[in-house]
């Protein structure tokens, strides 16, 4: 019928911020026939799934499951369901993700301290060590791994010790992290870590991977009011993923078997091959920019291989640029957030994205449209860079 | 690797209370290749879907959109964000899902009185009436227009009356209901409605539909305090859904395609044949029930054709009699929740699952079970009464 719209969604290269390609094994997942939410054999596919995702997050913790929701919904099962109604809370913020943790503690009731970083530095430990004592007594630190606005990886070691020596729980965002660089919440010490699946996992979003600690499941569980989310109520949701098996909501089936093969292919992969070829291909890529003369914007030795930042030169139209490259080449990058909009580009290199297809036909692309914008990219000498780094192991 | 677990999910036919059958156009629409959540493309998918949402909810609401999150997350949704601390609200429960109305709206700091009825029957309007009086003035009236744990359907009309003469608003949970039989907010007068996509929809779980009337809406917006959930704040997901764009979670890109296909598929049908097809199935299974010798535990009248429930004999056993089914059949069929626990069972008809085939295949597959547990199941007088409605149009 003429006023009903056809579905003919075009084959993009993702190299934005998140969504990135899914495998076409997780895609056809999807098509499986669907299963009652209780039906003994999808019951099955969610306990392999908690297995696989122990694997994957590497960690030993029992509340181990994927929130009914995006990334997004992971954040705010962490923060609504660990910060009490008065709680203080101590908020790393160098970024977009940050800020909206931030907000989300605000919302649960929590009296924030934020300890801020430059857009494009990570947090400092000292910082926030300082703001601890001097709200103290405090009940919740909360920090992003991989600050998918910025381009910065932050290190959680010192930051997990500094919380947990003044009697502190620590939330940990790694939604850009998770199957791209290294993830330990054990090895951490981190009380509470979620992710996506539209990242380095290259699953359609639409759940959320998250894992808590002995700690921070004794505080949820000894919460005096319930959470204000009843949707992301981590309890509720646990009663449903273990063996009371207790309805709460109708699990988004097909999502859950996308995320099945998705965890499925990365320890096939192996862990530490997917963390080397996320490393690759990256540190290729920055190598590359460098060389063709950009600027990267995240600081050196903080930059996150799996998603880089770099500035947009002088002169040069945002916009026009992420135009072109999507127009003629397919290739979806993308634009600043907040205080670096229309400052820098975002470029992923995560899950399925991450080849090295992918890094030689990006920098040739990108190299050609900014010397029609009037910048002399070295095109030659950022695909030699580029080359070499890919070369490595 | 033999630590990764296969994924062979087995074929089932689904007549419990959800999920249903996904029409294959729809799980194919999920293995289009991903966009991301601001591609100019999937913009245009969003505008399509929420064109075509429109016409299926019967509404001219601009505020309609889709929560990322199975139905519970429209229900969390429309209660967190139009319920405001202190504000008094009348919760029309009679059965499981009026209940977890009530607990969401006691979460955002709600006042509520319950008005109830025995799980079977609907609610009382006349009841409504005297609870809004006698706790005047109410804010907020929520009321469930198809009962999934009870398979009532609650005539809407009078209660709306009742709310707006008060001057509060009406919020009424179609999840079980849209697509299936009418829904009609802008005829009831209802100011949020909203629904799932693994009932009469037919698409798999992991988005929820949602409408709201324009006094629903500026409700909304002045509010003064945020609401309690920043994932499922409907002004950040408005503010993603219309002209301003304005990035608020990563959709979920393949659920979002699904769910483009599955109100394309309810449209090409049209909505009256949708309708007379789940009445003509519904009651040819309730017919074909009760000339078998079974009750239906419903109040005629007020039953709803696509969930039906059926009390369990004397003496049959509940789980034995589900996993023959399931086993033997292949069909899925639901247990009691709360306090119909052991004592009925939910039927669904529902989208791609009401069909006649189903309704023989399950009339003649219980009959045979029950006759084996003691039952004496009238199964020729069953299948005649089915197949009598069957020819009616």
């Amino acid at each position: 019928m003429s006023d009903i719209p056809a579905f003919n969604p075009p084959t993009r290269i993702l190299m934005g911020p998140g969504p990135s390609g899914a495998n076409p094994r997780v895609l056809r997942a999807m098509t499986a026939p669907l299963l009652g939410h209780l039906d003994p054999e999808f019951l099955k596919i969610m306990d392999e799934c908690r297995s696989m995702l122990r694997r994957v997050m590497r960690t030993e913790n029992q509340v181990t499951l994927a929130t009914p929701g995006t990334g997004t919904s992971g954040m705010e099962a962490a923060v609504m369901n660990l910060v009490r109604p008065g709680d203080r809370v101590v908020s790393g913020v160098c970024g977009y993700f940050g800020e909206r943790i931030t907000q989300m503690a605000e919302r649960a009731g929590g009296t924030v301290t934020k300890v801020t970083a430059p857009w494009g530095s990570p947090v400092d430990p000292a910082a926030i060590e300082s703001a601890v004592k001097a709200n103290g007594p405090v009940q919740l630190v909360t920090i992003v791994h991989a600050e998918t606005s910025t381009g910065v990886q932050q290190p959680i070691e010192a930051i997990a010790k500094i919380a947990h020596d003044a009697g502190a729980l620590l939330v940990v965002d790694c939604v850009t992290s998770l199957g791209g660089v290294p993830v330990e919440p054990d090895k951490w010490g981190a009380d509470a870590v979620y992710s996506g699946t539209q990242k380095c996992l290259s699953a359609p979003p639409g759940v959320s991977p998250i894992t808590l600690s002995a700690a921070a499941w004794d505080r949820v569980k000894s919460r005096e009011t319930p959470s204000n989310t009843w949707y992301l109520d981590l309890s509720l949701l646990e009663a449903y993923w273990d063996e009371r098996r207790a309805y709460h909501h109708t699990a988004p089936i097909s999502m859950i078997y996308a995320l099945h093969e998705a965890v499925a292919l990365v320890l096939e992969e192996g862990l530490e091959q997917r963390w080397a070829r996320h490393e690759r291909n990256g540190r290729a890529l920055q190598n590359g920019l460098e060389a063709m003369g950009l600027v990267l914007h995240a600081d050196a030795g903080f930059r996150l291989p799996v998603l880089t930042t770099v500035r947009i030169p002088e002169g040069v139209a945002d916009a026009e640029v992420r135009g072109a490259l999507l127009k003629r080449h397919s290739i979806e990058i993308g634009g600043g957030l907040g205080d670096l909009r229309a400052k820098v580009w975002r470029i992923g290199l995560m899950g399925e994205s991450s080849t090295e297809g992918n890094v030689l036909l990006f920098l040739s692309s990108l190299g050609k449209i900014l010397r029609e914008h009037g910048f002399k990219a070295d095109l030659r000498a950022g695909l030699a860079a580029a080359t070499a780094r890919l070369e490595q192991p």
